[in-house]
């Protein structure tokens, strides 16, 4: 029996196409999967690369065909899928072995599995993979957490398989535990308010302007060629211009509006919210999501307020638009770094942030141009860990808000959802307002609730004197 | 010795308030404080109704001195605290005793703390308590969660000491374990909501038409004679007309505009989150505290971005604030419910969501009379479960909506930040539109993970033609 460095098991579409991405590289690789026919129809299947697939139907067999220490990637459905996998391989590993979870863990579960392996001698590796199949199979960004010492093991392979920005892996060891997930989660969530505002400005042409998805597709289509140049705005361009089949309809207008999630987007939320942070633009993409589920009851609502616009402005150009698109998009990764910054500080993970940034610029879904010049501003130092702070981008925000604003300003009065758009609008002018309004907010517990609050002229613990004189000029 | 039907450990400021409100409807209360000297003091202090407080300086005096069932109320701070005072009482109960946990606990405490009493034999109260001291003393609103029978028991002490609307208890039973205590997690949620639109207002006032605190201030309380009509309107009016006794100045001028939070908030939108739901304006009012929280990097904000309005709208009428005020509060409300439906339906507590409007109408925070015509609404049945779909609320909202559009409109070019708003305009205008912008969403999902979509004729599980047919016409 010849023996592999790394082994994977579960091969389905994801799992086959990474397994694929190992052998074609020059690794062996170690295949298993519950269904024996599944991995029997892989390997014939995989026509010259099935020489370097080692399959098993058995753990036993799987085991034995690693070389030590033993590199073991799952990649199967999160959750108790996980563990069960772990439950059954755990006994047949030797101290030092590892097992790497290369599904969207929810990194709680991460650290978990990882503290509980640990304790048995065996490392426990989280690894988020972003880029889809086609990523799988060609090179996706890849964030790892985990022991270290373990990730160096099989570095060369990680990075190998991993896409290149300039010939520099997309694949990075960002912490211990469930630091590498959690990065992936972060990502996930950014993903969420990159398509929400693509989604927003699709809206308003389609709605505000009338125009046709092709023609808005031609649109996302020239500005693929602009500093917007991302994945999500091309294939947006493409989708708006694909054809039905069936129908000759535009695609998007034979598919059903409501948009499913399978839980990256709120588990970013609900850990930023619980880290004290509010990535408001993500929050809000979570939320249209959510309620674009709700579709009988928008029915029933514009059945009930029909057409609410008031008198308008006149609607935005094209590249009001689009400098409006580039600050919220801007706004929402200022938001996620915002949130790996306080994560890594409360889970002690040390993510090297510029990192994270030159990890997503290939093979993800949120790659783009501007990956490379945010890694960059942050190498230099985000002043009050402020990405729109940033000299270069604090330049595009300078430009890009007051269309922001009017892009706002005529959804507001058109009748038309921005959630997102508005969201990042409303972060940005808290951020840049040094005297805000939460004075009253204080001024109101401190009377309900004996709360106190600081003054500004260095008092602090104090109480209003709300009882006794209140005056009624 | 006398014995009481009912004892309280905790004599801070809301238990003392809460014992004193006890003992004055009659009911003798055994009481106790872990530093006895507190216990003491306090009634020594309690004038005549000292005569109906029965105080222990021991654990095993305390339980002695209760009839049985013995009912035993804890506020204490929430969390180890309170299971503590648990560990501690436990032993010393009887089969069919109870304790009430009437602090501020997160409902998951309570319904692990219910499940591991019940193993006992022992029942577990969770009771929200809102109203502050003066409710504590006087008449809170109050939320029961629990064994039902078990608060049949207490229950004429906690209707007589709750607060009363038309000679109805403030108080109401809301369905087993943690039912209680998340009816008044979303309560708080909602009060901050309501804060935060009101500090909005504020914010508009001031900072786009120069008014003062007191213009301000004597603007809420011409508010709050007509539909605002509230106590979160009635303080702000108050607190704004408030001069500092030391410089003279308007009170919320020497307040720094850094808010804190307990959590409850933060709380809200993590539950409402993993329920699925979406409360943006109460994610928007977390947000808002959060980022004040930032005031070194909003002044920085201030210095690099400087002023950043475009030109703008009329600055809005007194009136159009006001009616945008109410449109987006009752949005806030609308989301609150939703909260409620969600989590009533999968914690399977059954919650009358008439029954927390009615909670509802004085004693707490968020005290109003809309919250009549909410029960009101309410028990007509609410179209969709959308409180802003039931006539009375439609009609407000129709004539509401146009003014909240102007004032986000208004604000987004002035540069004013009001997310609670936006969001509540956000949410609105997705709510009443059938067809929204997530078939794009949908189109790339499928595009790069082959998520699938259904079609609008219904055919469900497909896929795009992404590959072969793209068309750049």
């Amino acid at each position: 029996m010849s023996h592999a460095r790394i082994g994977l098991v579960g091969l389905g579409v994801m799992g086959a196409n990474l397994s694929l991405n190992i052998a074609d590289h020059g690794f062996p690789i170690a295949v298993y999967n519950r269904t024996g026919a599944v991995t029997d129809a892989f390997v014939a299947s995989a026509g010259d690369l099935a020489e370097r697939l080692v399959p098993a139907q058995t753990y036993e067999d799987f085991v034995a065909s690693l070389s030590k220490p033993r590199a073991i990637i799952i990649m199967v459905k999160a959750g108790g899928p996980v563990d069960a996998v772990i439950a059954d391989l755990g006994p047949l590993l030797d101290e030092g072995d590892m097992i790497i979870d290369a599904g969207n863990a929810n990194f709680h579960d991460t650290r978990r599995r990882e503290a509980a392996l640990r304790e048995k001698g065996l490392n426990f590796i989280g690894m988020g993979v972003s880029g889809g199949e086609e990523g799988a199979r060609h090179g996706p960004s890849i964030m790892v957490g985990g022991n270290k010492a373990s990730y160096e093991v099989i570095r060369d392979i990680i990075e190998a398989i991993s896409a290149k920005h300039d010939g520099q892996p997309c694949a990075a060891h960002f912490g211990p535990d469930g630091a590498g997930h959690f990065v992936k989660t972060v990502h996930n969530g950014i993903e969420y308010a990159d398509m929400q505002m693509i989604a927003e400005v699709y809206g308003v042409l389609r709605d505000g302007a009338g125009r046709t998805p092709s023609e808005i597709g031609a649109l996302f289509e020239a500005w693929d060629k602009g500093p917007l140049k991302s994945y999500l705005v091309e294939i947006s361009g493409k989708v708006l211009q694909t054809a039905d089949p069936k129908t000759g309809q535009p695609m998007v207008d034979v598919i059903v509006d409501t948009a499913g999630q399978k839980g990256t987007g709120r588990w970013t939320a609900i850990e930023a919210i619980t880290l004290g942070q509010s990535p408001s633009t993500i929050e809000a993409a979570v939320a249209a999501r959510s309620w674009s589920s709700e579709k009988a009851t928008r029915e029933a609502g514009q059945a009930l307020f029909g057409d609410d616009a008031v008198e308008t402005m006149p609607m935005p150009s094209d590249a009001t638009l689009e400098k409006a698109l580039l600050a919220a998009k801007l706004i929402a990764y200022d938001q996620g770094f915002k949130i790996l910054i306080a994560a890594s500080s409360t889970y002690d993970w040390g993510i090297d942030l510029a990192a994270a940034a030159e990890v997503w610029r290939e093979g993800c879904i949120i790659r783009s141009a501007l990956l490379d010049d945010m890694a960059q501003a942050i190498r230099a130092g985000l002043p009050h860990d402020q990405l729109i702070f940033a000299p270069t981008f604090a330049d595009m925000i300078r430009e890009g808000a007051p269309a922001l604003r009017r892009v706002v300003a005529y959804a507001a009065l058109k009748g038309l959802p921005i959630p997102a758009f508005a969201n990042a609008l409303a972060y940005f002018d808290t951020m840049r307002q040094g005297r805000g309004t939460t004075d009253l907010v204080q001024a109101q517990r401190d009377f309900f609730g004996a709360h106190g609050f600081e003054r500004v002229d260095g008092g602090a613990g104090q109480h209003g004197p709300w009882a006794g004189t209140v005056s009624h000029s």
